[in-house]
């Protein structure tokens, strides 16, 4: 362990480097999980996240966990054993929900897209008459693709529309309510600007009226924490368990930041800077992944050229640029990378620090 | 929401005011949670938790939420349906292990003590010829009563040794092997003076050999996580989920910060605040609430006297002294207050501050 820090540029698939207003609040005197003065700070994270989320939705949350746990939460406390579940998958996250949810006992079927694709309603639509759930991924952060969660909520039917947002919240457009989402999820540290460590969520109250009573999981259990948020408010919040402060003070003051920047500027500044990388990646000869006109702005995809090391690449910029970029995942691990420009990174500065040191290190 | 910063002197059952070498690390600049220096912060605070839990154990792990989710862990991890598992209970957390342990499907012999009281090692021993798991909390948070683990350990035959350490790590005496613990999980929130967010964690080989394949819960899948840290190093480690890095790096600054004061002085600080509280509670003519020689000296518990509004009391001490002590939990919640000097509150100013103002509110 040296003795002294390093400053990264986070331009991976996440986390991002956080807001300062956002580290700055980690770091403030401690309160305590009940104080009134924290409890204000919860409720302002709160009202935050709705206004992110696009929704009015009651039930909107930071679970005191990463986002991954978000996604179980989704699944533990809607899933009843038997229940059938159509599950979308494009990417890493989409089969990782298929694991939660078989784990929930639910009957999972599976509705494959290459990844680099979208989702397509229709095709989910049509691969069972009657689910629970429908579950799909926004923003796939394995992949870098965006899909039409509009069009999901179009088909759901009496289906639940269940929709993980970890990378996409905070960078691009987002209506829960408009699209119809019931049951949503996200991360902070993608385009929120915060340190991972919590888990955004929002439940309809149609998916309210349809939890499991009893979910399998104590810490997760939506009905226990709905005393201490949401539900209640002042003297009528109920202990459940100690909330990570720290972590909610910060998640208040990046949210705080984003408003105050306005969430179209915020998309805005993420869709230029996006772009630019992603022009200027095609302008060095090289090939984007993802398929055109589905392409995330927050997260870019990008092919290997034949030849070249991806490893020993994102060795080099990590050792000489203190530049972190992601690889691809499964069969893409050493074919494809994943340059990440969320929070603070999408800005100008950053596109033109990736695109230099990418050029420098391939000698293009 | 207040532009002004409130300072709280946190002297509840937790979370305590963080050491500062805990809340500095929480405003580093952030790594990715692959970056090597940050897998070092990580191994380096595995190894900082192996001292502070008295095991030689190489699964030993921040998990990434709070305490809470560390008794899930437990034992979603080792309960397979129908498995046969018996649990101490003299307080609010062996309830909630009961709570937990039935949603993991055991079938749960419970066996009671009164609040205020330890747990019975030959009692426990007695409740079932052949469990799974014994399960006990080392330090009751919600009655300020130490157990003997160690006894636990000399009875538990073929049985796991499950421990809630929670409000006993970096505080009091802890030896994980010597005692037989085979399962032990505890926050960062009390004694080791860190913020709330992670769940320090371990198991046994004993344990992991009787480990439950495939656990209902993805999130806590031990299996998985083992590729990420215990189990592999370097270049060979997996991604599982994205580590609250932040958190995990002001757990390495303060458990460094606990072990260059040393195990022993810090102990003997926890100690000797606890026993100089407890003192001057009982010059001041209260009754104090644990079974006397069975009493914590990081979180006291104190009767409040006949007649005395104990929310009222709490209020002033809050809105005058900003101190925050918490109440009692479930039937003693308006008889009994919690008092804890955890972690950097340990110290003679935060007993002389706590008596003088108690003493003023009370008019004594």
């Amino acid at each position: 362990m040296s003795d002294i820090l390093t400053v990264r540029h986070l331009f991976g698939p996440g986390p991002t480097n956080p807001y300062p207003e956002a580290t700055e609040a980690l770091a403030r005197p401690l309160l305590g999980h009940l104080d009134p003065q924290f409890l204000a700070v919860m409720d302002s994270a709160c009202d935050g996240l709705r206004k992110v989320w696009g929704t009015e939705n009651r039930r909107t949350l930071p679970l005191s966990a990463t986002g991954s746990a978000g996604m179980e939460a989704a699944f533990v406390n809607f899933v009843n054993p038997g229940d059938p579940v159509v599950i979308a998958v494009n990417g890493l996250f989409g089969e990782r929900m298929c694991d939660v949810a078989e784990r929930c006992g639910a009957e999972v079927t599976r509705v494959d897209f290459p990844f680099g694709e979208p989702v397509d309603a229709q095709k989910v639509a049509a691969a069972h008459p009657a689910p629970k759930i429908i579950a799909a991924v926004h923003a796939e952060t394995s992949t870098g693709v965006r899909s039409d969660i509009a069009a999901l909520g179009a088909v759901k039917g009496d289906a639940l529309l269940l929709v993980d947002a970890v990378t996409s919240i905070g960078g691009i457009e987002l209506k829960a309510d408009e699209w119809g989402i019931d049951i949503g999820y996200a991360g902070t540290q993608k385009c929120l600007g915060v340190a991972p460590g919590l888990a955004p969520f929002t439940v309809s109250d149609r998916a309210w009226e349809r939890r499991v009573e009893k979910p399998r999981s104590w810490y997760l259990d939506l009905g226990m924490l709905g005393g201490y948020v949401g539900e209640a408010s002042g003297a009528t919040r109920t202990y459940h368990h100690t909330a990570p402060v720290a972590m909610v003070a910060s998640l208040e003051a990046g949210l705080r930041r984003v408003l105050a920047e306005g969430l179209d500027a915020v998309r805005a500044r993420h869709e230029a800077a996006g772009r630019a990388l992603q022009d200027g990646l095609e302008e060095m000869g090289l090939e984007l992944f993802a398929r055109e006109g589905h392409r995330l702005p927050e997260l870019t995809t990008v092919k290997v050229p034949e030849g070249v090391d991806s490893a020993a690449v994102r060795k080099e910029l990590l050792e000489t640029y203190n530049i972190e970029i992601g690889p691809g995942v499964k069969e893409y691990a050493s074919t494809v990378w994943r340059i990440g420009l969320m929070g603070p990174n999408a800005c100008p500065e950053s596109v033109t620090l990736i695109l230099g040191a990418l050029k420098n290190v391939l000698g293009r």
